[in-house]
């Protein structure tokens, strides 16, 4: 028999998932300001993010009354406090789309990205995108199997990351100043938006398996090429 | 007369204390091993980061085992909630101090920063720490006021921000490829670590005064500054 608690953390899921999908969306039209140069689209994108805040908030609302009212025991809690962790990990990836929109908006008329870098951030994006609804698919099903094949997909995060840097680097064709400085943040922000798919992941496999998996935690700079060495 | 309850939101809040306290120690060394380019003690720093994640999964522990035994009323409850945010707040800004170690590491036993850098770097560094001890501070003594301090010395690394960018973007003086991205990502680094900061004073506003104030929310890219124009 399902108890109260179970339907309310049920409800906490959807809400999840719901997250989940909005900074998907956020994060598809903020590379399309980007790749189109769109000011009117980035100013959506800006915009649009306070939705994500709020039922961030909501979610906490909701998950305080039902500690209040449920009264549940250690392993109910358990769950509640990493829906509060996966609720701050959506939100985070929603600023995240909402940085690359303002991005976009500060360089506008000028494309912030040159062609030669462009289908690098055409992927990283796709793939980052793709992986935040894993993510809201896993917070559903519950599938530890389905983080497992999340977490990999974070070495194709890793690959396109460090071909961004192999051409900011490359000597025989340098980008301005300006785009280098560009394309560093904007790689760190998918970076950092994929990061927050694979943390959600990471939790889910903890409540399924009791398992925390440290190693695999993402943000861990060594992806960024320790061999590339430096001009003279 | 004290609840038990509230006895152990005080053990917590020192907990939380402890971790801002790491977190400030971590972040100096990283500086030092920066500026000095001392593998040993960015090594050192790297490896000491694990013992502020343990001090959050043991608040989370701690946190979940007082909601299952206390059974708390709703304002208890918020208060629960946010010292969990808190303690990621304090987990993800060790991490950006790892980062500053790990990005020392990678590039050594070449400088990271020019010699131009270096001064702005480390006021943003000294900024930064005096940030996250001041919010250590602020979660014991919950006090509004040194809240509304902390979030104005966050336009000092604004401020900092800006001129690391006005240096990189400067024609007359351009630095390699390898300066601009890594002085782009540590700049990051800095200005992240200083949000988390912030970020634990709004949420010690929200506590005292049941306010949240959204607009003062850091992480807003206006600051990278929009009025520098592309080079041609």
């Amino acid at each position: 028999m399902r108890s109260a608690f179970t339907e309310e953390l049920d409800l906490i899921s959807g809400q999840l998932v719901q997250m989940s999908r909005l900074s998907a969306t956020a994060l598809r039209r903020a590379t399309t300001s980007l790749m189109d140069t769109d000011l009117a689209l980035a100013q959506e994108v800006i915009s649009d993010d306070q939705l994500i805040d709020a039922l961030r908030r909501e979610l906490d609302n909701r998950a305080i009354d039902v500690l209040a009212r449920q009264q549940p025991v250690a392993t109910d809690l358990r769950q509640m406090v990493t829906a509060l962790r996966m609720s701050s990990d959506l939100e985070r990836s929603g600023d995240l789309a909402r940085h690359v929109a303002k991005l976009t908006r500060l360089r506008y008329p000028a494309h912030a990205l040159t062609d030669e870098l462009r289908p690098t951030f055409a992927e990283m994006a796709t793939t980052a995108e793709a992986m935040i609804l894993r993510a809201g698919d896993i917070i559903d099903s519950k599938d530890a199997d389905g983080a497992g094949e999340l977490i990999r997909a974070d070495d194709t995060m890793d690959r396109l990351h460090r071909e961004v840097f192999r051409v900011l680097l490359e000597p025989s064709s340098p980008q301005s100043a300006q785009v280098t400085v560009d394309a560093t943040l904007l790689s760190r922000y998918y970076e950092r938006y994929a990061d927050h798919a694979v943390s959600i992941a990471l939790r889910v496999v903890y409540l399924v398996t009791g398992v925390w998996h440290d190693e695999q935690l993402p943000g861990d700079d060594d992806r960024y090429p320790g061999s590339v060495p430096r001009e003279s």
